[in-house]
Parts: structure tokens; C-alpha cells; sequence
């Protein structure tokens, strides 16, 4: 029985090499999904609801908001009569990228019904795409003359990104090459049209810059590789493509908000879509956050990709600003709503957070690069602050309902709705849960990566030989960990299991191991002979734990938050029987941890404390001697978990004695 | 020596007549202002300084801003090129208003170059004026076809209501009446077209019935109280006059946002402009605040007026919603800058408070006609509050730069301004500080009533028999005052002396009262028979006191706000060299009492308490143990006093230990 300390700062400092690898180089991966399914409770639980419930009323909602319709009737050759956003097509195609993760994670046999929709919307997303490749509903039905007229604002190659995703993503968990034929016949278009020695430009909204590095992998294509890194490095040169698009009458009657949103004081500044400097001179996250998390996560690609030390260096700094300045405790990002992302340094408001869904779904896929490119724990540590919090709250439990901002307080106004008009959360959240394998796990030549103590069973090639691996875990709500490895014949090889930076402890229990385990980058390092049957056992040491924020953060001053291994808590007026904001807590008194059975087997946390009375006159203002105080108790239940009992008071940073 | 002491609760409650009145019939009114003149350090300062630098400064913005051009334009016949907002010609009105009580209040001669420029205004404006009364030099340059097309949204009784206030000042005050026979033309106008069998509507903008109310009191005509009345009373009634206007294609080209301004869900509902129910239905305060004080102090003249019990009612209903939920502690009203108004009960965000600077000079005008009308001590109460605290911050200490929105908290970024496109606001303050003596003092038959204990002399019938009234003071910075009351020959009558609600105690000497002074509806009550020289001490105990807020406003749990005296006071980052978010007070030592040079001469109250360190790591969250905390002493001074340093950190509602 080994003890290893974690002392998160002293770990983060590190950058040791991992697998031999340089940071910033490509050095290691994740499983296919296929190969990989997870098993714990709490996953298993998500990914089930998902398919049994989720799909389905996102499927009735694309149907009901005439999403589909638009493709029908660009299929069926009509002209007019879009309905909703210009964007909406993105929404189907990100609902097929969470059906295709479904399909693959094993988690439960999809119903014929679920297939035969999926079916349904393949057909109908190929029979809506024009000759040539092109595909946009909006522009087909509306404006065929204008297409490509307005790049900054009118989303066509951001709604193409999400199509190459879904054929990707299809293509991968199923086999089936429908969509992704489409997507390359589209992203072919667009590579004619857009490139070096053709026009300059790029969309408004990143995503196909990601999507296309996927379709290189997924085809072996480098032209599509190619173009993404263009289209990354020409953003926030000058003149800026966009120049043109507001001078053109065109241009300007698709989108008048225009100036609105790329101007200050009447010049040019592109902040709200990253179009503000070249990529290797962003030093902080600025403008609309979902749209800055899906450059970077095309820009850390390339940057491993092409051992990039410029790149690298304006990556590593851009994720610095965010996370040590500009992130919520959940991983939320973004604080304001006006232009629906990032403000200043220190500025976290909590009632009004706008903390988009889909931006803390983009921080876990920037961060989960940034891992993949450098081994280090920082990036899975945020990773699981985003998924566990920010990105899980934007769902209900029974996977229906949706957050698009989360906000760290509610005064009994904020709930979840079933679809949004914008509606790029609800496929969103859908998509990563389908696919959260991919995140926790990964594999690099003779190494086995933990980088969040999920449970799951796999196959893979360790060393060049195949092994099963079950790993066994109740995480979140435990920090035991059981690794049972199953080579076909004994292999050298390693495990590498995160440290979360919230745990003051991990021990391990290796039988057979020889020397202690290392550890190297924020992971506990085990190098061995892994014999058939052999076990690994970690054990993170979980207990309650009173965070503070930086003095810096003015608005959570005098206050701290509850948090349990990876998940931040919240105090909900259901729980407490009065409005949370009430309550201070006694920092003195232990919190004790309960399982409790509501809320799909949650662990809640019982905090003593103090409450303000409301036995106050009818006035506004007395002095203080005649406030009130009594002694209070309070459960407080997971950040994700809040609002599945109807909309009430709810708080994250809470008032200390 | 009489000790008198005051519990605020029981002697609000109170409903005592006061000099033989009941409540809401007219029992007391104010002195002419060429009767009173302050002598006060602090008031007279603020009056002279205004006379100096503050109207020349405004003059010169009247100018820079065409709104002076304007009328001119008109005058000379010209057509179009009309500048800044359609409701730029109240500026022109209420610095001539500014320059009206700044002439009669005997703090300083004005010069020969300020008295020209108000000829000179007055001149344009009468020039401008239009044969049959209407007055409007939006409508005369830019639509002159399309006057008293929209009354909703474009002002025309607005600026007619200030055109009117403009004329009576400069009536009372100096005898000019060039201004009044201008403003009687208008009157006579509107009341030729709108009223009982003529056309049925009013303004958006409350403003001229109070102004009718003063023109029918300044000229004894009976017509402009009706048409006032009646405006008041038709307003909220349904059909709402305002729909018309909603479906009138010349009307919505005037003001295309005005259904998004007056609807919800498509429906009309018209609180945004007090349109929402008569006025007798009323029960909260709703939509934008100055026009809701605007209407009120009208509604409350007529109350009195007309002994209107179903109407008083009403008014007492809604200043309750908004004295005892909906007003900030400075007396700052509407927290909302989406409605410029009010929202719900208790939500009373402190960083980003509206707060206008005029909607808490129109609270002192609410509160002024209340206490007349009833004569109990709440309201002025509340009116002195709003106007020491939430309306005086609204203007610098040399009367050059002004506040539009007074929030409770700065983090840096909210300063003066030496002007607004919108400046509804200097021109509103100026006339205030000008006439304060109007609402600090009243009289009543053999009954002077010192509402706030300003210094002054007076000259005054006190039942019957010519008095000469000194009063020696030093408020806010001093609780002693001494009445030198000087009939011409001895006559029975009363003192009434205000007990403040935050003071503990007051204190009387009185040489020669026979009996113990009473107290009534929260006065001091001394009746005696006075004789030439007598004097009357009272002394209002003075100590800085911590305050809190009722639990249901969230945004100040956990906080503490210091007053004194009237004043409620800040923490500037200028003076305690750190930002005052970080310092939370230590309310078991004293706060000591500084008198200090800086800031013309306040009094400074040193607090002691903590402040957290911000030698915090470059990380956003960590476990609470590594938080640091320091003792610190901080140094507050009055709110209306803060930002005349510089741009900085400020806070109202300090964290307690």
C-alpha cells in the first residue's frame, strides 16, 4: 500500500515528459468508441436516459420546430418558408452526432423507433444537399442568390462543421457512410471556394475548423487539415474579410445587426468572433465564448499536430487567462449575456452568469486537447470541473429539460425548458454524455491513461497486445478505484491515474509491484509487467471540502462553496425549506456526507450554520441590533442536480460566519 | 432641559392632527423663497457654489448642444436640423427654473453675465412660442404636421409641464412674468384641445399636471387644476388612449419602440408609463420611476385638495410598497436601467442600481406633498433621506459633473459627467439645491414647522403677527439647533421639530416653556406664547450608527451599511487604499468621528474590521485554509460626497465580521 501526496501546485508546475513524449506533441489518444463503454452508475444512468428519453424528444422538437421540415422541403424543391433561425440546421445534424455516440456506447440497444427516425433524417439531410455540395436550408429556401454573401454572421460553414461532425461521428460508431458522404461532398464545396489563391474568408462562428481536422483523420484527406489551418491562421489578420461584408447592401440586409456586433466606436475590433488579432498573438479568451472554445480546439490540434511552439505558447496562455481568471468554480465561462461571452479578468458574477451550456461542453473539448497535447493533469482537472458541473447542469435528469445559461444563484426564476428557439445546448449535452468515454480514458502506445475515474470495460492495444480492461467505481460518489487488467499475455506497460488537484491523497494497492509508484504531471505513474488477471487499485481520499475564491472575485467575497470530489455543490431552497441566501455557513462544524436516495442516488452534504430571520417589520432598513440570527442546518445536493424539483432559490457561494 | 425620546415605529404610527388639520386636507405650506434664505454651512456652499460655476457650466452645455439653436431656429423661422432628443427642450426649462430659485434664495448675487443669459433664453423661448400657444421645437422643425400625434412616447406635455414650472419659478421668485405668460399660453393651448368633451389623452411622461397644479395656485385659475385632475384620473383607464397610437403609421414612425415599451406578450399593458390602472387602483409603484414620482406628487396635491379619501388611500398604499420595499437606503428609487424604474419587492442590486439622480429628487417632491398633506414625520423622513443622500450624489461638489444612475457599489468604472445626451438630471438637481429652504421649513397658521433642521432666516406671519426666524445650524454635521424667534409683539404659537427616524434622542431647551414640549406625528411639539428674542435649543443626538436591511434584500445579507445623521456613508478605495469589496467591518469597536478638511469640509467615521489579503496565488479557487485575512481600519466618508477624487472602488453595504 503506497501513499502518494498530491500537492496540486507542485504537480501543475511539472511538465515532465509522459510516454517519452515532448508537450505539444500528438502522444496519445482515445479509445474508439466502440471499444469502450462505461459501466458505473452514474454514466450508465445518463447514457441509458438518453436513449430511452433524451433522443426522442429532441428527435419530437426538430419535428415540431419544422427543423427537419426545412430540409424536406429544400428536398421536396420548394422555395420559401424557413422557419426559425438561420442556424437551425445545426441543430439536426448534432442531434445525429449524439444519436451516432448512443448507437456506438453500448449503453443500450436503441429502439427501431430511434433507428427509423435516424434513418428518416440521414435521408432527408442527403436529399436537401445541392449538386454542387452545398448545403444551408436557410440560403436554399430563402436566399439561394446569397449564399456565402455573409460570412460573419450567417453561419453556413458553422452548420457544415456540425454536418462533418455527425458523418464523422456516424461514420465511426456505426459504419454507415451516408452522412459522412455528404460531409466530405460539402466540405469539398467549401475547399473549392475557400483557401489559398481562392476567396479569403471564414466563418463567423468557428466550428469547421475542428470538424474538418476530424474529417482528415476520419479520410486520410490532408487538403481538409490543410484548409482548417488556414482558415485558423488568416482569422484576426488585416484587413479583416469581413470589411467588405460591411460595405456590401446585401450583406447588410441578411444580418443589419452587424456593425452592432463587430464595431466599437465605429472601428472594426472582431472581439465577438475572435477576429480581433492573428491566433498566435491571443494572450486572453475574448468575445462569444462557445465560438472561442471551438477555435482553440481546432488551434490545439494543429499545434500537436505540427509541434507548433508559437502556437503552443499562445494556447498555454489563452488557458491560463481563462482558468485562472475567467472560469466559475463550475466550470462555467462566459459571465455575460450581451454578447453572450467573455468580459474581464475577476468577473464572476454569480446571478447573472450567463455560463452558456454549450460553453463549458466546449471547455471540456479544449481542454481534453490540451491534455491529449501535453499529459498534463491541469487540463484533465478543469476537463472534469466542466463536465461534472457547468456542462452536466444544462440537463435535466431525466434528460428532457435544458439550461442554456447556468447561473451560481437563482432567486426562484431560472428554470429549464424543453427546447430553446436557439436551441444549440439541448444536442449538445446529448453529444457529450454520449460520448463521455472518450474523455475519461486514454491510450498511448504501452500506457493506459485514467484521467477520470470512470467505470467502463474496453479493449485495447497495450504494448501490441491486446487487453481487456474493467475498471470498477462508483465515482463520483467514491474515489475507489479498481483496475482489473487482462492482457492475452503478460506486456511492460504503464498506468497513469489522475490526481485531482481537489484531492489531498491518492494510495494505491498494486499486488506484484516492485517499486513504488511515481508520479510524473499531475498522475501516479505505474510501470510494470501486466500479467493476465492482474489488479490495480486507487483510492482517492473524498471528503467535504470549503473552497474559496480569489479576493479578486468581488463577488464571491466573505463567501465559499461546498464541494465533494469533482463536483461543486449548491444549497436549493427545497432542501433547506428557505431561500439558501438566507444561510451562513459555520465553517467550524463538520459536513457530514448522506447518501440520499432522491435525485438518482446523489450524495448530499450536511452543513451547519446560521440563518437571518425574516421576522423583520415591514421596513426596509432598522439598525443592526435588531436583526435576528438562529441556528440552521442545510443539505446541500450537486451543482448539476439543482432545479429537477421545480424552479426555486438556489446558491453556490454561500455566506461564511 | 426636556429629554424627549423618540421611537420611531410608535410615533410613525401615530396619526395625530396637527394644528387642528386631518390628514390629507392642505394644513401646511412652505415659505416663498424670497422669505427664506439658508445660511447653513453646508447649504449655502452648495447654493452659492451653483450660483458660480453650476448654472454657467449648464448654460454653456445648453449651448455646445444646440439645445438653445433649437429654439432659436424656430425663432428665426428656419425648418428642420433639429438637435439631440425630442425632449431637449426641459433642459432649456429647468436650468431657467435652476436660475429662478437661484436668484430668489439670497445665496449670492448672480452675475450680469448669468442674468443676460437667462434673458436671453427666455427671450428665444418666447420668440419660439407659436401664435396659438403651442410650443414644441422638435415638432415646429422637424414634423410640424404631426404635433400631439403621439403622446405616449414624445413629450410634448412633458416639456410644456416643465415650460410651465420654468414660468411660475421666475414669477415667484423675481416678479418676472415674460416666462409665465409663455407657459400660460401653452397651458391654455393644451387645455383648448384636451380635456373633459375634447380630445381624451395625456403625456407618457407625467409631469404637467403637477406643473397645471402650480400654475392654477400661481394664477387662481381654477381650469388648470381641472384639466390636471382630470388627466390624472383618465390615465390608466381603459380603452387606454395609447392604443390608437399603436396602430397610427405616422404615430409608430415617430416611435417605433413604442409597443415594445408599453406591451407584454403582444398585450397592452402600459406600466412602463404608469398607464397600467386608475390611479385610485394603484398599490405598488411600477415602470419608470420618475414619471411614477411625477405622477404622484400631482395625485397627492389633488388628494389634499379635494379631501379624497379613495385617492389618499392609494398614494398611502403605494408609498408604502415603495418606502419599505422598493427604495434603496439613500433613497435611491428604480433599480432597473432596462425600464429606468422599478421591478419587484426587495430587489435592490447595489452594482448595478439605476437609481436616477431624478427619480430621487421627485421622491422629495412625493415625500414634500405627503408631509403636507398629513404632516407625519415619515415622510420627511424619507425626504430628507433622498435628498442628503440618493438625489445629492447625483452632482459633483463644484456642481459641474453630474451622476445619471447612482449605484451602491463601483468596481472603477462609474464616474461624472459633465453632460448627458439625455440630461434630464443636471438641470433637475440644480433646481433642487436651489429650493431647498421650500422643503426644509414649512409654516401653518401660528405653527412653524422645522422639518429639517437646516439653517435659515426667515421672515414669516405667525398667527398673525410679523416674525423674524433665525436658525443656527451645522447639520448633517451637527445635531445642535437654535431657533431665535423674534415677533413683532408676543403671539401664542407652535414649534414643530422634527425626531428624526435614526435619532435616539432629542433634546430641548426652551427658557421660559411653562409645560413639557408633546410630541405628535413624530414632532416635538413646544406651543407657548412666544416673545421678541426668545430662543429654542433642540439637540438632536448625533452617532454613527450601523445599519441593516430587511433579510428579503438579498443583495445586502451579511452586510452593514454606516449612516450618520441623515447621511449614509461610503467607503471610497481613495481612502482606505485598498478596494472596500475586500474589508469587512468589526462591528464591536467603535467607530470614531473624524471632522476632516477634505471633500469641503465633511466628517469622516474611521471603522475598524479585516481585509482579505490578495497575496493569493494566480488561481481562481483554492480550500479556504489558504485564505488570507489582515486587520484593517478604513475610513468612510457620505456617500453623496464619493467619486470627487477620480474614478475608484466604492461600496455602500460593507461585508460584517
Amino acid at each position: 500500500m503506497a501513499l502518494v501526496g498530491g500537492i496540486p501546485g507542485i504537480l501543475a508546475a511539472g511538465s515532465g515528459s509522459l510516454c517519452g513524449m515532448s508537450p505539444f506533441s500528438r502522444h496519445m489518444s482515445s479509445l474508439p468508441l466502440s471499444h469502450i463503454r462505461l459501466t458505473d452508475p452514474f454514466w450508465s444512468r445518463w447514457q441509458r436516459t438518453m436513449v430511452q428519453n433524451g433522443l426522442l424528444a429532441q428527435y419530437d422538437q426538430l419535428v415540431k420546430t419544422d427543423r427537419l421540415k426545412n430540409f424536406e422541403r429544400v428536398a421536396a424543391g420548394e422555395t420559401g418558408g424557413f422557419e426559425g433561425y438561420r442556424f437551425n440546421d445545426s441543430d439536426v445534424y448534432k442531434w445525429l452526432e449524439a444519436c451516432a455516440y448512443s448507437f456506438g456506447n453500448g449503453s443500450l440497444e436503441p429502439s427501431a423507433d430511434l433507428k427509423t427516425k435516424v434513418d428518416h433524417t440521414i435521408g432527408v439531410v442527403a436529399c436537401a444537399q445541392m449538386p454542387d455540395g452545398y448545403l444551408n436550408t436557410f440560403f436554399q429556401l430563402m436566399h439561394p442568390e446569397l449564399r456565402w454573401r455573409n460570412l460573419s454572421m450567417m453561419h453556413e460553414m458553422y452548420c457544415g462543421g456540425h454536418l462533418i461532425e455527425g458523418g464523422v461521428a456516424f461514420f465511426d460508431a456505426t459504419g454507415d457512410r451516408r452522412l459522412l458522404d455528404v460531409a466530405i461532398k460539402f466540405a469539398d464545396h467549401v475547399d473549392s471556394r475557400f483557401g489559398p489563391g481562392k476567396r479569403r474568408s471564414y466563418c463567423g462562428h468557428e466550428e469547421i475548423e475542428l470538424a474538418l481536422l476530424k474529417l482528415a483523420k476520419a479520410t486520410g484527406e490532408r487538403k481538409y487539415r490543410d484548409l482548417a489551418l488556414w482558415m485558423v491562421e488568416e482569422r484576426g489578420k488585416r484587413p479583416s474579410p469581413y470589411l467588405d461584408e460591411m460595405i456590401d447592401e446585401e450583406s447588410i440586409k441578411l444580418a443589419p445587426y452587424m456593425e452592432k456586433m463587430l464595431c466599437k466606436d465605429g472601428e472594426y475590433v472582431g472581439e465577438y468572433l475572435q477576429d480581433h488579432a492573428p491566433i498566435r498573438e491571443h494572450t486572453e479568451v475574448v468575445g462569444h465564448a462557445v465560438r472561442a472554445m471551438y477555435l482553440y480546439i481546432a488551434a490545439a490540434e494543429l499545434a500537436m499536430d505540427m509541434d507548433d511552439a508559437a502556437l503552443s505558447d499562445a494556447l498555454t496562455r489563452t488557458w491560463r487567462n481563462l482558468t485562472h481568471r475567467r472560469m466559475y468554480v463550475t466550470g462555467g465561462i462566459g459571465p455575460s449575456g450581451d454578447n453572450e461571452g467573455f468580459t474581464f479578468d475577476y468577473d464572476l458574477p454569480n446571478l447573472s452568469a450567463y455560463a452558456e451550456t454549450c460553453a463549458s461542453i466546449g471547455l471540456v473539448f479544449w481542454a481534453h486537447k490540451m491534455l491529449e497535447a501535453t499529459g498534463e493533469s491541469e487540463y484533465a482537472d478543469t476537463m472534469e470541473r466542466a463536465l461534472y458541473n457547468g456542462a452536466l447542469a444544462g440537463i435535466s435528469l431525466d434528460t428532457s429539460r435544458f439550461f442554456y445559461d447556468n447561473p451560481l444563484e437563482s432567486r426562484g426564476r431560472h428554470a429549464r425548458s424543453p427546447w430553446f428557439g436557439c436551441a444549440c445546448c439541448p444536442p449538445n449535452i446529448a453529444r457529450l454524455i454520449g460520448n463521455v468515454g472518450h474523455y475519461a480514458v486514454g491510450v498511448k502506445d504501452r500506457c493506459l491513461l485514467i484521467h477520470i475515474p470512470v467505470g467502463f470495460e474496453a479493449t485495447m492495444e497495450l504494448g501490441g497486445v491486446k487487453t481487456k480492461v474493467r475498471a470498477v467505481s462508483d465515482y463520483p460518489w467514491s474515489g475507489d478505484f479498481t483496475l482489473y487488467i487482462d492482457p492475452e499475455r503478460p506486456v511492460d506497460g504503464e498506468v497513469r491515474f489522475r490526481i485531482p488537484d481537489w484531492a489531498d491523497d491518492v494510495e494505491t494497492d498494486i499486488p506484484g509491484l516492485e517499486r513504488e509508484a511515481e508520479f510524473e504531471s499531475g498522475y501516479i505513474v505505474v510501470r510494470k509487467r501486466w500479467e493476465p488477471g492482474d489488479i490495480a487499485k486507487f483510492k482517492i481520499e473524498m471528503k467535504p471540502r470549503w473552497v474559496a475564491a480569489n479576493p479578486r472575485v468581488k463577488d464571491d467575497l466573505g463567501r465559499v462553496c461546498l464541494a465533494f470530489g469533482p463536483l461543486v455543490y449548491a444549497a436549493e431552497e427545497h432542501d433547506l425549506g428557505f431561500e439558501p441566501q438566507l444561510f451562513a455557513a459555520d465553517l467550524d462544524i463538520d459536513v457530514a456526507v448522506e447518501s440520499a436516495t432522491m435525485l438518482e442516488g446523489i450524495q448530499a452534504l450536511a452543513v451547519s450554520g446560521v440563518r437571518d430571520g425574516l421576522e423583520f417589520a415591514d421596513q426596509l432598513y432598522a439598525e443592526v441590533d435588531d436583526v435576528q440570527i438562529q441556528e440552521a442546518a442545510a443539505k446541500f445536493i450537486p451543482y448539476y442536480a439543482w432545479n429537477n424539483r421545480g424552479a426555486n432559490h438556489m446558491q453556490v457561494w454561500i455566506r461564511r460566519l
